[in-house]
């Protein structure tokens, strides 16, 4: 049986405290000693990643305080209670299922009367049917042609993940030849961004996912509105050139507007349904459903490794216990997550979204506030672009940011190109190992303007090449960290209360029933 | 005659730390002295644009304390030294005159025996003569055909302002029938970025944009002999298709590799290069000549603004202001820019270089360490999107963090739909007004889950559409926020010197000339 407490309550919580800031890693990885926590601090992933830790403000005390926070706040026990099926989500009183789409971790779940593993494997094989279908011709638009692009319209959870993913395997199916549409997202309410969209594509062979669970996201019904419009004006039928994903309850799912309803549920937050038909539908349309189980199974991998207790054994774990450190005692409000890999450009948008509004709260699971810091700030670009940008307030601010590195040893394309002795990857990689130990380090120097004070943590996944495997891992990897952070904290990470006020006063504004500042930008803004 | 002092040695940063954290917006916005205050703390900018501080943390005293900041800190008259030749950028030795781009300030200004305004009216005179033959079919590929797409190859400042003012500009130019070519951009040196910008591309009619000042830039190097390698494969000319921004110093200003070069100088900083030619010559391939002479006019407008000693006649100065008192006295770390519009996607990405490279320093302006903090994170997405998002962190997260709001009355492609009674403009600016009170005043709620603490500060910039002359004042607008900022906290914004150790241990790694973390780092990542 698990036991809820708030953080502050734990004897770990005093220990770390005693703790405060006690490794000067400008010392630690300097020298020997530097190479020697590069080879120790590092837990394997699955899949052939690695999560390496050296630079980060930790030693052999630090890790054993860390290890028992673990096990005091019973960290693995609530994972296996979430995935066995109990009621996580105590703000909306709903399971929470997002790992069960990429297998078994544990007991039979049987919710609403259904073995909710059946249910969302179901849905997959209706999607992989569904896009084999339409890479064979056999569904088609009106005049028996072929779909060559597919829209997803979604918005937060069923636009970030989705898109995401799709940009950063579309390099590597195109190599591999598992290319088989191009994917385009729809999400703003800004009329320029449907737009733009539909002035980019040939709506006579583009086949639209309309996303939303309840079926009443204001953003994505406008948007299908939109677009339908836009096939009725090329003389199109739009219910050929649409299916829906959303909950079995919504008033989509029954639709005849619709080629094909997938099914989505109450257990899976918009946040972490990149694994589920969200995903899937348009991910197995992009790149054939093969390709998305590649990176179900790449996820699955990471889910298993999760359950371990031994934090060496369970990066996610490892990376999350190391984050609220830093969040809670070392006093960092923002962590920066920089891929060094332009396929991944829009991961950290993502994880920005995953991470703040899993653990963006300031009460806990029982809707009592909590008297700690929770969630960071995240935000982050690719390297090598983010160094000729913001990384000089890295280096020389006056503030510390812990920093999560992210590289791979080969590129997708397999093409490159040597420049003065080394090829682009290798230029890439060089990077990345370099500004490590730079923000480790630092750097003496008598003209105060050249001089970097170091002790700046840092940490980095490295893979072999960003793959629907790899990329399922670190996904899974990050969504198991917020998790992790979350029963830490002793929050819910699963709802997100924060966006209803602002929906509520945008309908107000809409129906012009605002009096006060409310009316007054409302009139500033000509509504 | 200007006197240069550190922030903490003015008689407004006691009077400011005196004042400490006392106006409570989620009273002040509340009823009609919240309409009060949205007509009162208001800033008109130029081209229509209003810059509105209402939901800030401030009132009559606060402001009247940070105008005696701006006096006795001399910010216009700093001002008024930059943009007449003084050498502001003390770090590197050189003047600042990226404003000159856009106007003549004051008086002329003489640099290396040339009056520089002259210089780059001149090479903007030669872009537009070469884009204005390049759409004219006298300038083609060696077939005699026009060229249709052109690339930028750049990284940092090369890239972030021209991409995010091409992607914003975009839908308007083809709405107006001022779109000429399409425009791509290569930064990153991961090789998968270029390969992948090139498979997208007609290669034969393609016009590729070489930007790096010194000539030096290793990822601009790198990719462009990838370009060339890519152009001698298929048979083509390189020089026929390649065009050079650069210093007249720098190897690539007489190399025959070219069709032309087109000169910067040491004067204009990356981050700020949109209005040179680093903007100019693949703005105007791609939306032709006239068009970038308006962005710049916009721009100029501003400039203009930003020399009233009068905070309420100074958007860009107020902007500043409120900033600082936020940063050193109200202890927030990190601003979000929040612009409600699909087609400003990519400015954050660039307001975040502009803001964290210039600011985020620890010594000032000798070189000498500062006691106070400086520039903050910057981050943002577009507005709906975020809200589905990293809101809820803003919302209910245990931190407070500033937003910087941009909202337009109409959308730029004219193009809508109306769905429940409003189109969808009306909804995306309904949400930008419904969360700026949502932040302000809060919600009470018996569920705390379901609380708003509110007292959350905001401003927004409010423009009829945007357009080239909009997007140029609300970019001129914040260079010169950050400028202001930059003489407040008596620091250097115009070097970067916190990029410089990386490069250098990267090209240590590249050389193998390692050992201790950095060997043990290169070896993980299989360099």
């Amino acid at each position: 049986m698990v036991s809820w407490k708030n953080f502050d309550e734990l004897a770990s919580y005093k220990k770390l405290e005693a703790l405060g800031d006690k490794v000067d890693i400008k010392t630690a990885m300097a020298g020997e000693s530097g190479a020697e926590r590069v080879a120790k601090y590092c837990v394997p992933m699955s899949n052939g990643l690695v999560y390496n830790f050296a630079s980060k403000k930790v030693d052999d005390e630090v890790l054993s305080v860390l290890q028992g926070l673990a096990d005091e706040a019973q960290l693995t026990e609530k994972y296996e209670a979430l995935y066995n099926g109990e009621m996580i989500n105590t703000g909306e009183k709903r399971l929470v299922l997002h790992q069960l789409c990429r297998g078994q971790l544990g007991g039979d779940v049987i919710a609403d009367g259904v073995n909710k593993r059946d249910f969302y494997a179901g849905v997959q094989a209706k999607a992989a049917e569904f896009a084999n279908k339409v890479h064979a011709g056999e569904i088609t638009n009106a005049d028996g042609e072929k779909f060559t692009t597919v829209v997803q319209i979604g918005i937060g959870g069923s636009d970030l993940g989705p898109r995401a993913i799709y940009i950063a395997l579309e390099n590597w199916a195109k190599k591999n030849n598992a290319f088989k549409m191009e994917a385009k997202f729809i999400s703003n309410v800004d009329p320029d961004d449907a737009a733009a969209v539909l002035a980019s594509i040939d709506v006579k062979h583009s086949l639209f996912v309309l996303v939303s669970k309840s079926g009443t996201t204001l953003e994505t019904l406008t948007n299908e509105s939109f677009v339908k419009d836009a096939l009725k004006n090329a003389g199109l039928d739009a219910s050929r050139h649409m299916v829906a994903v959303t909950s079995e309850t919504s008033p989509l799912a029954k639709s005849s507007d619709y080629l094909a309803a997938f099914f989505m549920d109450d257990y899976i937050g918009g946040r972490y349904s990149s694994s589920s038909a969200v995903g899937g539908v348009v991910l197995s349309l992009a790149f054939g459903p093969d390709i998305f189980a590649r990176f179900l199974n790449g996820a699955a991998a990471e889910d298993k490794l999760a359950k371990n207790a031994d934090v060496f054994k369970n990066p996610a774990m490892m990376d999350a216990l190391i984050g609220v450190y830093e969040r809670n005692f070392l006093g960092y409000p923002v962590t920066a997550v920089l891929p060094y890999s332009q396929a991944m450009s829009r991961f950290p948008a993502h994880l920005q979204q995953l991470d703040m509004e899993s653990n963006g709260k300031s009460v806990n699971r029982f809707g009592e506030p909590v008297n700690y810091v929770t969630g960071p700030v995240i935000f982050g670009e690719p390297g090598t672009n983010g160094q000729h940008s913001f990384y000089q307030l890295l280096h020389q601010g006056t503030n510390i940011y812990p920093l999560q590195f992210i590289g791979f040893k080969n590129n997708q394309t397999e093409r490159d190109v040597v420049i003065q002795g080394s090829t682009s990857q290798q230029k890439l990689c060089a990077n990345v190992a370099a500004q490590i130990m730079a923000f480790a380090c630092g750097k003496d120097d008598d003209n105060r303007n050249k001089y970097f004070a170091g002790g700046r943590p840092s940490s980095i996944i490295v893979g072999d090449k960003l793959t629907p495997e790899t990329l399922g891992a670190i996904l899974a990897h990050f969504e198991n960290k917020v998790m992790f952070q979350g029963f830490v904290w002793n929050i819910n990470s699963f709802d997100q209360e924060g966006v209803q006020l602002g929906k509520l006063l945008a309908k107000k504004v809409l129906a012009h029933e605002t009096d006060g500042a409310l009316k007054a930008y409302s009139d500033l803004l000509n509504i």
